[in-house]
């Protein structure tokens, strides 16, 4: 039989998750899961693709910032959008969270669904990471990729639940991540229903946002969105540490992985000082704890991007 | 080839049917539909299974506030636990809505989601249709659960779109539908995350109201769970003319149909003054107008049930 995943180096990690599917899929065994009940999640930023030096959907913000701007020349008056379009990154980095999302709800709303993808998707298709001068959906993990097609060779649903904005992620996951955009769980902004000219039903983004699916609220949407409880979960910071807990809460064979990022070379190395995905010290306990596979990009990965040899 | 819908008479719609999915699956054909655009969704109250004399979760809610009553006998001098614990159907029937979602509150929530689910199930295997004398999941129509293979053999995935809650939907969607739960949209109460005494993390529902899935929350939330138009739609009443809409203002081939009630006999036959689904004289213009397959159950549908002959 082919190793399912190559690009990971022989060690606990590639073992656990080869017995864990192994054994869920093995029917009679002692952890047989039905497969109704395979439900693997999965963070998206820093889980499946590169989150440093900010998340792919923040520049994207920031660029069609520009292009409104370009339009619209008082935005460039007026607070956040001023700071933001200065390009002053000391100034930038210390807008509070507040002020960043509206900056999301000016640049994510005013059009229709199909605009939104559109922009998005064009957006995607071109720009390129400040570090590695390649697209966004060129830094996904391979190793991540090679555990989504096994587990989904196994019977797995695959689903991603972000902190990014679904409709965001639902752009490329399809194509990407062979994650089909109904299995994209994320944050959400309003939508409206109503008709186009030629009196066409047409939804268009609102301003408003509905949900922030981090930290607990990834359980919780889990819920509204999945209706059941993950037997896999995949994260790599403190905003995945309660869609980890809700999956070990089940009943019967569990797996829960954190991505730690530790190879500088490769990669970045964060930890708990990050501001974008902290990995505390209270979750590296709290996984020892659990008996949660913590990787490390650095050992456990034999090559992190499918260009690299 | 053997006939995909044997419970359809011969006629328009059956035809209408085959012909759509045939010609949207044929590569190279002009209405060739990708598989990953063939997403159908379906009401379920009145499309899928009966819905009168009342929804069968209104009848789950009644009963559980009796159950709840037995324990708390204080329920009985509160309205409007009062007037549903005094079996008065006339008095009933004139609660409003405001009314009713006090009792769904309080009887849809204060339990894990597990325990939820168990109390449905519980109930579905052994509450009885007051007329039918069978349970509720014997009164699915055999004709749509055709409709419902038909498509997803041809690729199409299918969604259960309902005004109901998707909670208790989900309880037997996959069992009877072949609807996974996480292709289960409907209306939703709020959810808390926490932890049981023994440290597992557990989700507890709320009696707070989240979305109210019918109208144009059906458009609504299918871009929220689903995030694509539907190239089929599939309901029975005004509540549905907005989802309806929303599949045929997408681009290519669609196909919307609606199920006319009107088989006094074998089923129901009712229309405009139904308190519960009505099927108003103007969506009936806006069906002929669009193009829409109105199907009645009397002359379409050879058999309703697939317990009849």
């Amino acid at each position: 039989m082919s190793d399912p995943l190559p690009s990971w180096n022989d060690g606990p990690a590639k073992q656990a998750i080869i017995s864990f599917v192994t054994e869920t899929v093995t029917r009679g065994g002692p952890k047989y899961v039905e497969q109704e009940e395979r439900i693997a999640t999965f963070d998206q930023d820093g889980t499946l693709w590169v989150e440093q030096p900010t998340y792919a959907q923040v520049m994207f913000t920031f660029h069609q910032l520009g292009v409104m701007a370009a339009k619209d020349p008082k935005l460039k008056d007026v607070e956040p959008f001023k700071t933001v379009l200065s390009g002053d990154s000391a100034a930038i980095a210390k807008l509070g969270v507040p002020e960043l999302l509206k900056v999301v709800a000016l640049t994510h709303s005013g059009t229709t669904v199909e605009v939104f993808q559109k922009t998005a998707h064009e957006w995607l298709t071109s720009a390129q990471h400040p570090h590695f001068k390649r697209l966004y959906t060129d830094l996904v993990y391979q190793p991540m990729l090679e555990v989504m097609h096994y587990v989904r060779a196994n019977g797995y649903k695959t689903f991603i639940v972000t902190g990014g904005g679904q409709d965001f992620v639902r752009t490329y996951a399809e194509r990407v991540y062979g994650v089909p955009r109904d299995q994209v769980v994320g944050s959400a902004g309003g939508i409206t229903f109503g008709y186009d000219e030629g009196g066409k039903a047409i939804l268009t983004k609102d301003p408003k946002l509905l949900w922030v699916d981090d930290k607990t609220g990834k359980p919780v949407d889990i819920h509204l969105m999945i209706g059941r409880r993950p037997v896999m979960a995949f994260g790599n910071a403190d905003g995945d540490q309660a869609m980890l807990e809700y999956a070990q809460g089940g009943e019967g064979a569990r797996f829960m992985l954190l991505v730690h990022h530790d190879d500088a070379t490769r990669e970045y190395a964060y930890g708990p000082e990050s501001t974008l995905s902290p990995f505390s010290e209270a979750l590296m306990a709290r996984a020892h704890q659990g008996g949660w596979m913590v990787v490390s990009m650095k050992k456990d990965w034999r090559r992190i991007f499918a260009w690299q040899s």
